[in-house]
């Protein structure tokens, strides 16, 4: 008899016993748990600027079809042919240096945000002990994922074409770089940085891979893309680059970020017609489609023209929001204090570096003083592959309306400047 | 370097390797692929009965408190919080045997349709080779997500004390006992067979597992209970049967099955805090969440009581088409040539065993004649873990409207009663 059918336990797989608590969890609830918490940590869209009246308005539209009710019906495991059209068009439009379309329909898959489609991505390409390399740092639920799955983060810290050689020769000689797996980027305004990659930090990524025969997927994240102050980011996806023709590719998205991430869509456009197959079959087993219903409100909305609509909107709210947690920032004493940053251009975060002295983890000073103060936010070694850096902060100006933004920048600059 | 990355192809993980597409994705590219085609073969809810009015009313609702439209913002990882209360109370009302309120807030997850919480159980507690115990037939897609996990199904053909015994014994001494990780029911108007478990076969199996020290979770998968026709299934589920208070329980529904499966809600009872807590870190990784939109429109529907109103009319309703297809089964002479089947007191289905000669598998005659003649049916050896048994056909009188779930079974009768 097993150890734990003596006891009467659970003996779980493998997966089940390394299944950690996610962090994000815990940092949701702390923000439950005190009223008058102002959180600088979640990643969510803005409350003010909900597309309420438009959601409103796709429901009723889809309703009005008396005799095709096929929205409130399961989808098709790939996801609807409506939505992957409009899709394809937008994403397409995008691509304006490309000559031709870049994304066909029959590449695509619609996912429960484009968190789903990372999952899928990882089940089918890595076992445990096999390698991705990341950016550093790197969105946060990424890196989760990865230890979730007992797969090895490796930062790649520079695309820089010397350090790219220089680390994958290295990682040569140690034996890893045959378990490296696959390649994660985030090329638009990354979670948590900020930071848009360059199309020669792009090329140079595709150019040492090549040379160093790691012929493996590359998957750009591209969840904040559309996210944007004023202008697109004016670098191409790893898509359209000529530089990665060769490599197996995932862009992946997502349709409810910037709209309302109540309705949780995302997608994913796979190069590789074989691997897109075996992520769709997991995808079977997982849920076998995603909601129709939420799926057809998005087809809706962006073929009317009220998604780009919600867009504009966002982007001047997002920049205005953005400015005003600079002012806050650039007006106190934290740069004297040797934390810097940049203004983002885009997405929902600052990405903050402190003094080498500061530690900002969960279960230190800064932080309980913070929540103390009333305001959370999240501990950059969350985001980091290299541990013993623990001096990095990142704030979201994404949910709170403007006055509990201003408030809760406030609490923080003063818990910090006061340290 | 490794032999794919010489060719220039992906090199998948073992469950990428294995990773084939779903059955049901077949079928359901053959039902669109040619016009006209009528399908006995979809699970899906009723055309005709689809709550459109109740949804839109729901949203509108929602949308109404202007000040706080938290329902188009992400949801915590377990799920909506005045969701899980409405779901306590429907699931506490159902155990009418029970002096106590069974279910608690702290077991509920609510998950992307019931089929994510099938995945996510057997994640966390099966490695490849283990084993799970399955009734015979069961639900082919559970069946499909074992395959893609390497898991092995091992049919229990007789829920009665001996033969359990037998069984258990006889895997006891061939060590196929100590592989066992789980047991997977469906007590309630079964997909495919409609067939309801008794009290005394619930009992037997408790004890049986508890006497051979099986000390595994079961899992009651109840998508079909509110699915009865006339009245509820009178007899309480494993989570409030004493024979399986020592052992840990998963009960499994969808509130969107007998509502409008394109919104796809399901949800999870756990009995066992721990195992919950690592299924939940799973879905952590998966999606961090379920749709907080669809969510809300059945916190609303169920509250307001539009959701007993649209099941009460749902049960009416597929009583009729239940019938509808029993006159026309009856009245063939497939029961003279051999057929034979029991009328479904709920759920969606109809099982016809056929003659010992009938091959009803999809690459076989009968179900080319019938496609040809423009009608679809899941044939029987996808529910079956025990090969060479392929003379059964599950009809489904779910999605069609009465009109045309008439035209398609009098073209499976005409076909059959041909051959």
């Amino acid at each position: 008899m097993r150890e734990e059918a003596k006891q009467n336990k659970i003996a779980y797989s493998i997966l089940g016993q390394r299944a950690q608590p996610p962090v994000i969890a815990d940092l949701m609830h702390r923000a439950l748990a005190q009223p008058g918490l102002l959180s600088l940590a979640a990643g969510f869209t803005d409350n003010e600027t909900m597309p309420r009246a438009m959601i409103e308005e796709a429901v009723v539209q889809l309703g009005a079809q008396e005799n095709n009710l096929e929205h409130l019906q399961y989808c098709s495991n790939q996801g609807r042919q409506g939505l992957i059209e409009a899709l394809l068009h937008r994403l397409n439009h995008y691509q304006e240096e490309a000559s031709t379309s870049v994304f066909s329909a029959d590449q695509l898959m619609v996912t429960n945000g484009s968190q789903q489609a990372l999952y899928l991505a990882m089940q089918t390409l890595c076992d445990a002990g096999d390698i991705v390399l990341v950016e550093e740092p790197s969105y946060f639920v990424f890196l989760e994922l990865l230890r979730g799955l007992g797969i090895e983060a490796e930062p790649v810290p520079s695309l820089q074409p010397d350090a790219l050689n220089a680390q994958f020769e290295r990682m040569r000689k140690t034996g890893r770089l045959d378990r490296v797996k696959a390649v994660y980027l985030e090329g638009y305004f990354s979670n948590p940085s900020a930071y848009s990659l360059s199309t020669s930090e792009k090329a140079s990524l595709a150019e040492a891979m090549q040379r160093h025969d790691v012929y493996v997927p590359v998957i750009e994240d591209a969840a904040y893309r559309e996210l944007y102050f004023v202008q697109p980011h004016a670098v191409p996806s790893i898509y359209s680059l000529d530089a990665f023709v060769t490599l197996p590719k995932l862009y992946l998205g997502t349709l409810t970020k910037p709209f309302a991430t109540g309705l949780k869509i995302g997608f994913a456009a796979c190069s590789d017609a074989d691997w897109r197959g075996k992520m769709l079959s997991v995808k079977g087993h997982q849920d076998f489609g995603s909601a129709n219903f939420t799926q057809a409100i998005l087809e809706t909305v962006i073929k009317s023209g009220a998604y780009d609509m919600h867009l504009a909107n966002i982007r001047a709210h997002y920049r205005q929001k953005a400015l005003c947690m600079a002012n806050i920032l650039e007006n106190s004493d934290l740069r004297q204090r040797g934390w810097s940053w940049s203004p983002p251009e885009g997405g929902l975060y600052y990405w903050l570096k402190g003094p080498e002295d500061v530690d900002t983890r969960m279960e230190h000073t800064l932080c309980k003083t913070c929540i103390d103060h009333g305001v959370l936010y999240v501990p950059g070694d969350l985001c980091k592959t290299v541990s013993g850096e623990n001096n990095y902060i990142r704030l979201s100006f994404g949910a709170l309306p403007m006055h509990k933004l201003e408030e809760a920048t406030q609490r923080f600059v003063s818990v910090v400047s006061k340290r």
